[in-house]
């Protein structure tokens, strides 16, 4: 299948596969379970700003955006961040580019001449997996199950077949895997 | 906390969590996807035969047990099979007890001096991992994610801490992680 770009995916899970508690809460995801943040057994960030240098974009959803925009730091290396929203006027943050549909967005993405894009944030990691536009999933999955929040996960059109890439289980109990999604034929 | 005894859950899952498509399809959990079925390296079973040596007893809901029932083989090394079912009649089967309720299982499986017990079943691992009887967890996750289906992941009273023991990526790309339930105090 002939794509425009490869949807990046970088998500921080519970083992029941949510991203978020209902309300958006994030704490423990960061709270670890053993004393402590989740640690990678070198100070470090899980790779993290390793895939970040890598992509030429970003792409998430409002929520996400919105989430994320009161933080001081952008954590994207000065990477162009893409939203999606029907109701962000197009001018609301000098730090974005606003798309009122996917169709857009993809267009400007190709037209910009991203090849790998860092999808973010449940739903619109959804969408992009529906619509075949995704290449590349690194889950990491925390030690917990939550019962209920936010995931990138549900109904799709047809199976996501994967291929294993690595995993790594860290000190702490984080355990992370890289899947590249299959393309057939 | 004082548990009567340690379930212990084994369950194949996709990558999305779904241990069997809506209509109880199991297909896809074997099929592989690099051209055969899941291979541990070595013709094995992933440590299925050994997980089962070491259980009491089994404990199931009805919907699992049907799904079994038909099959020319038990896969439980003659352990007692406990079936929770308001429905089927006690003496349906000469291979299961039946009990109306997990009160009743439990009150069952303690008097038989059952200390780990295999629970299986979407339903029932929800159940009893919801109820704080769920010790230990072995999820192997095939590189797919069919979208739809059965889960053993759903709302929870409160979190469910884990404890990472081990993670091994098989050939073929199966990722198993056995997780113990962390109990506080």
């Amino acid at each position: 299948m002939d794509v425009p770009f490869t949807g990046a995916v970088f998500l921080g899970m519970s083992v029941d596969g949510f991203i978020a508690r209902p309300d958006g809460d994030l704490s423990w995801l960061t709270a670890g379970t053993e004393g402590g943040p989740p640690d990678d057994g070198a100070g470090g960030d899980f790779g993290f700003a390793a895939f970040v240098a890598g992509v030429d974009a970003l792409l998430m959803g409002r929520s996400t955006y919105e989430f994320l925009a009161p933080m001081a730091q952008w954590p994207y290396q000065g990477k162009p961040v893409h939203v999606l929203s029907t109701t962000l006027p197009p001018g609301a943050d000098d730090r974005i580019t606003v798309h009122p549909s996917l169709g857009h967005a993809v267009a400007a993405l190709g037209a910009a001449g991203c090849r790998r894009v860092y999808v973010d944030g449940g739903r619109t990691v959804h969408t992009l997996l529906a619509a075949g536009l995704v290449g590349e999933l690194t889950l990491s999955r925390v030690p917990v199950l939550i019962g209920a929040g936010l995931t990138p996960f549900g109904p799709l059109p047809a199976d996501v077949l994967l291929e294993h890439e690595r995993t790594e289980a860290f000190p702490g109990g984080m355990v992370q895997t890289t899947y590249r999604v299959r393309r057939e034929g």
